[in-house]
C-alpha cells in the first residue's frame, strides 16, 4: 500500500494591535536612529498565517482538523494580542522588543505543542503578515 | 462646443497608526460597553482614499494632476498621522474621539481648501479604510 | 451650533453558498441558454457589504455602534446562509432565483427594519460580491 | 403591482497596456513638467469596472444578462486595448492623450449605445483602475 | 558555459464550485462532528495555483511557455470542476472526499504527466485557495 | 547558550513598465508564435519580493534592517524600472529579453552583493509577480 500524501494546509487570522520598537539596551538616540518612525507608539493589522504540514488521512481526507488549528491560533494567539498594545498588555511578549521577526519566534512558541499534539501533524511556519508590504516567515528552531 | 466631461479621480494611500476610542464625557464602564475590545490601545494599517471631481481639462487630459494630489495628501494627512499615536502625537485630532467616522471628517477639514484651490476641482468624498472589514465615507458638510 | 456630519459606514461579511439559477417558469432548454453555465449547481465565496448613513453622534463619534450593526448582519444574513445551498436551506429564499440581483433585494428586506430602529440610522445600500469581477449594489425601494 | 426593484450591475475586466503620457499642444518641458515619469512609455494592469444600472426582470432575476454585458465589454473594449500600446496601437484612441480620464470617457462612448440597447438597462459608470492606488470614475455626458 | 537558472514559475487560475465534505465510511453524527458546517452543500470560488519548476530557456527566456501552461490547466482543471457540484459532477473526483487536501493530490494527478512532457520543466507545486483564509499545497508524491 | 532562530523576512515594492518580449535570434513569425500578444509593446504594474534569510540580532530583534533592504531594493531596482520601457530604457536589462523569469535572474545579480553586505543577511529569493495571475521566483545560481 502507497505512503499516505504529504500535504501543508495554512490559516490566515487577522489581528489588529498597537506596537513600538524600542529597546532598553540603547541609547534614545540609538533606539531612533535604528527604529526610525517605529520607535514611536502606532500599530497594524497583521495577520498571522500558519502552516501545517502532515499526511492525508485516508478516512477524513485532512491533514488535521481545521476547526482544530483554528481553535489552537484564536486561544494561544489572537484572543492574546487582538486590540491590544504588545509591548504592554501581552504576558507572553514581555520584554520582547516586539519586530515581526520575534513576533513570529514567539507565536511558533505557544503553537508548536498544540499543533504537534494532532497525530501526523508539525507546525511548520508561522508567517507574521505586517500590512500588504512586509512580512517574515519562521520554520522553527531546527530552520538552518 | 460641447461642455468637458466631469470625471472624478481617486488616489488611496496607506498610514499605520495606534489610536484607542475613550471619552471623558462617559464613565470608564460606559466606554467599555460602548466601544468594547476598541477601548485599549491597539492600531491598524488605515488607507485613506480621496475622491475629487470636476471637469477634465482639455489641454492636459487631467481633473488634477495626481502629483499635486498627492503631494497635498501628504502634507496634510500621512505625514501628521502615519506611525503615530492618534490620541496622542496628532495636534488636529487632539480632543477628537478618534473613530474613523471623526477622522473622515478631520481629514476633510484638512484638504478641502487644498483642493478647491486647483481650478475647477472639488472635494467629492474622503474615505478612511480601517482594515478589510470596515471604512467610512464623508461627502463633507453640504451631505443632507 | 452646526449640525452633525452625515457619514457612512461599511461593513463586509463573508459566506460560502451553493446556488443553482434556474426557474420553472422557463423551459430546461431556455434555462440553459439565459443562466448558462450558471444553470447548474455551483458555489462562490460571497461577501456581503452593508452601508448605513446618518448623522455622527458628537457624544461618541459614531453612527451606528459598528457591533451591533455586525450582529444585525449575523443573525439576519450570515447565519442563515453560510454554508448553505440557497435554493433549498434559506427559508426567506424559498421561491426567490438566486441572481445576485434577487439576493440583495432579499438581504435589504431583512436588515431595513433593524437598521433603521437605531436613532439617526438609515440603511443606504447592500452589495452583494460574487467573487472579483461580479458585484451588484442595491439602495433601496425608493432609488429611481 | 409595486414597480421592480432598481439594482446597479458590475462587472470587472483586466489588461495591460503600455502608455505615454504626451501631447504635442505643449513644449518638450511642459510635458515633462506636467506629465513628470508618465511623459515616458511605461505600463499598467488596468481594470475597467462597468456599471449597468437598470430594473430587475422578475422573470430571470437580472438586470442584464452578465453574459450580455462581458460579451460587450470584451468587444468594445478588451480586445482593443488589451497587450497594446495605447497612443499607438488603438484606433479610437488616436490623438487622445491616454489619462485614466480620457480612457474612461473614450470607453463610455463604445459601450453606452450597446449596454443601453438591452431593455431597461443603462450605462451607469465606468471606472478605470490603474493600479492599486488611482482610478477614475466618469458617471457620463449628463453628469454635472 | 555556465548552467541555465533554475526558476518557478506560478499560474492561477479561479473556478467556483459546490461541495460538501461527507464520507459514507462514517455515521451521520461523525460526519456532522468531523466536518461541521461543511457537511452541508455550500460552495466557493476557488483557486488553482501551479508551480512549474526548470532551467530558463536561453533562447525564449521562458522556463515553459506561459500559454501551454494555462491550457493545461485549462483542460484538465478548470474546464472539469468550474461551475461543477464537485461531489457529483467530475468524474475524477468521484468517490473522493473534496477537501481542500484532496483536491490538490487529484490536481497534481491530472496535471503531472502533461506539465512533465515540456523538456526540461518539472510540476513542484499545486496549491487550492479556498477563499482568502485557507490553502493547502502538494509537493508530490516525493515530497517527505 | 542557544544560537539564534533564523527567519526570512520580505519586503514588496511596486512598479510600472512597458515591455515587449521579442528576440532576433528568431523571426519575426516564431516571435508571434512564441510570445504571441506579448510580441507587442505593453505593460504591466509589477511587483518584486524580495526574501532575505538570516538570523535574528538578539539586540535589534531584526535579521536586517528592513529600512537598507528597501533602500537596497530602490537604488538597485525601482530607481531603475519604474515608469520605464524596459526593453529600451535600462541598462542592466540591454539585450535580455525581458520575460518575468529573466528579469528575476537580473534583479538578483543587482541585489546580491549589496544584501550579503549585511552581517548575517543572504539574499534568498526574487519573486517577479506581473499582475495578479502570474509570478515568477528565483533561489539564486545554486538552487539546483
Amino acid at each position: 500500500m502507497s505512503s499516505p500524501p504529504i500535504v501543508e494546509i495554512t490559516h490566515r487570522a487577522e489581528f489588529s494591535a498597537a506596537h513600538r520598537l524600542h529597546t532598553a539596551a540603547l541609547s534614545d538616540e540609538e533606539n531612533r536612529r535604528i527604529y526610525g518612525p517605529c520607535n514611536t507608539v502606532h500599530g497594524h493589522n497583521y495577520a498571522v498565517e500558519v502552516t501545517v504540514r502532515g499526511p492525508v488521512d485516508a478516512r477524513t481526507g485532512m491533514v488535521m482538523n481545521l476547526t482544530d488549528l483554528m481553535r489552537v491560533m484564536h486561544e494561544e494567539i489572537i484572543s492574546q494580542v487582538d486590540h491590544k498594545h504588545v509591548n504592554e498588555d501581552v504576558p507572553f511578549l514581555a520584554g520582547v522588543i516586539p519586530t515581526a521577526e520575534n513576533m513570529a519566534v514567539a507565536f511558533w512558541g505557544r503553537l508548536a505543542v498544540h499543533v504537534d499534539a494532532f497525530a501526523g501533524s508539525e507546525l511548520h511556519c508561522v508567517r507574521v503578515v505586517e500590512g500588504s508590504a512586509n512580512s517574515v516567515a519562521y520554520h522553527g528552531p531546527s530552520a538552518r
